[in-house]
């Protein structure tokens, strides 16, 4: 049997339980040619994820109505049918909400088996190739830039500032919550903006009076207008997400757009997927990085899929601590 | 003397006359060493002006209370302390809103004498070249991709869809009366949307459902939201102009920015002056378009230095038919 969790109605603002429903169905065995049976044991927990739930077209499909809820986890093969894919080998992949996973192999990457397994959904998944693309990528950044980046302390922004900071960049952090600005401080970006309490635009006027080369923008709205007013000219705007206008009915809107013609900017938006040819140069800098002491990351997990849905309330609100997972609870058999 | 015109107070909204004063001052002679005296024949006015006067910071420092209102213009040269710029010679540059210029030859191009003056304000000036590199430098056109252009049937616009009609896209235009949509029509543009009577959005679903490859925009605002819905994933949008907004306390709000990320767009500004390398080139291609006869333009003329706010104020309420023009009346001299 299989445990899973589908998407019952579209959710209006922040998800509730409501919106999910816990379903107990047979698995659909045996595998065929080319398939593996996964045991689901972490799930990511990510801002896209508020978009596929939606309805809102994206670069992905809409999640359906009575749908597994689509999100990326790790897991072990427990069944194999297919050749080079062994039973004991961890792989990752849109797994979903469930327990059990029955999937192609095109479909799931194999993960080396001496690092944690909840790494590859966080800094050695999409959460770091994102930042990697973001910052080095299409950001090209050069020593001594003037980078800032939002949401710093969370599961992208994290990676991404350490990245800059490695790399020999200013950096500059946006966030929310004194355990936030202190996480930052831990891992070495000193320079840190509470939204919350200060005014971002003079703020960062103070923190880069010469302006800003590269910001990369997960929230959208007044805080990339804030950044557009101190922009260098010609400097990039790389856009990632949009958190502040998730689950909203419309987005917040912006205002000092013009700002891109007058300083020359460039704005780019883009979604990890469509990057996959970099993924294996970006997990050889993540990973030297990390053997280097520089890329230190937390966790903030949510145990049991009944509560899945809270992982993407703390994260709609920003209240998630680090890198949000949804530990799945296997029962254990009955004997 | 030379009579001229200065700013004498920042618009508000829309430029008015009593915002300007006509002045008749003594011109500071002799010459020095490398300076010219231009006659101005002709002025050029221009959407970035309205930005210029506003008072805004941009890539050039507003126009000072006071100072004689910038603008480019030709004129003949009447006196010359500079080799190579002989008496009798069109040059161009930034003369101003004046009858005669005293000018560095640093600051001013000369102009074949056989062609007409005017076209080096218009399709061979800043306006022809600002279309180029929007459509073939920065918008890097293939044959067949669809372009959208906004106020299409303006001094850039209308160069732009020439030269996208000309590399084999299909090209759609933006425009809001009906005689507008003729000109285009006269000019080879069949796909024509009026921004008035139309719901743009709806209107390019129509007609490129397949989506928008490239979009040069003048506007901004609603506008920019109507091509963002409907840009082909990996599109490029080209921001030349924000005229909705220029004049205004706060721009036209943007709302479907979060449309960059999951479509992968590009948004690049510009100013035509960072591209002054690209423009010999530029001159090259136009030059050979239009004796192709596939570059047709008109002008609307505004008669003498005292009516020259009329001519912003038509720009600014998209009243223009053609490329702006201040045709400088010079007194006869007194015998």
């Amino acid at each position: 049997m299989n445990k899973r969790v589908i998407l019952k109605q579209r959710p209006d603002g922040i998800p509730k339980k409501e919106d999910f429903e816990v379903r107990i169905d047979a698995l659909q065995l045996p595998l065929k040619q080319g398939e593996i049976l996964v045991k689901v044991e972490w799930i990511s927990a990510d801002p896209a994820q508020l978009v596929w739930i939606s309805g809102v077209k994206s670069y992905m499909p809409p999640v359906r109505i009575g749908d597994t809820v689509r999100a990326f986890g790790v897991g072990l093969i427990v069944n194999s049918h297919a050749a080079g894919f062994k039973v004991g080998t961890y792989v990752s992949g849109l797994l979903g909400w469930q327990e059990y996973c029955k999937v192609h192999v095109s479909k799931v990457e194999k993960i080396p088996m001496n690092v944690n397994p909840t790494l590859f959904l966080g800094i050695f998944g999409m959460t770091g190739f994102t930042s990697y693309i973001a910052i080095k990528v299409l950001g090209k950044i050069k020593k001594k830039q003037v980078v800032v980046v939002s949401t710093a302390a969370g599961a992208v922004g994290s990676v991404a500032v350490q990245i800059a900071k490695a790399e020999g960049c200013k950096v500059i952090g946006i966030t929310g919550t004194a355990s936030k600005i202190q996480w930052l401080k831990d891992i070495g970006i000193s320079d840190v903006i509470n939204y919350k309490t200060e005014n971002v635009a003079s703020s960062l006027k103070t923190l880069c009076p010469e302006g800003i080369d590269l910001y990369l923008d997960n929230v959208g709205g007044e805080m990339l207008d804030a950044v557009l007013l101190n922009a260098k000219k010609g400097a990039r705007m790389i856009l990632c997400g949009a958190i502040q206008s998730y689950g909203q009915k419309k987005a917040q809107p912006l205002y000092l757009y013009p700002l891109v013609i007058s300083k020359s900017l460039k704005m780019k938006g883009f979604i990890v997927t469509d990057y996959q040819n970099k993924f294996d140069e970006g997990f050889r800098y993540l990973e030297s990085l990390y053997k280097q002491g520089n890329l230190k990351y937390k966790e903030d997990v949510v145990d049991g899929l009944e509560n899945a849905h809270t992982a993407l309330q703390k994260l709609a609100r920003g209240q998630n601590d680090g890198k949000m997972l949804i530990k799945v609870l296997h029962e254990a058999p009955k004997l």
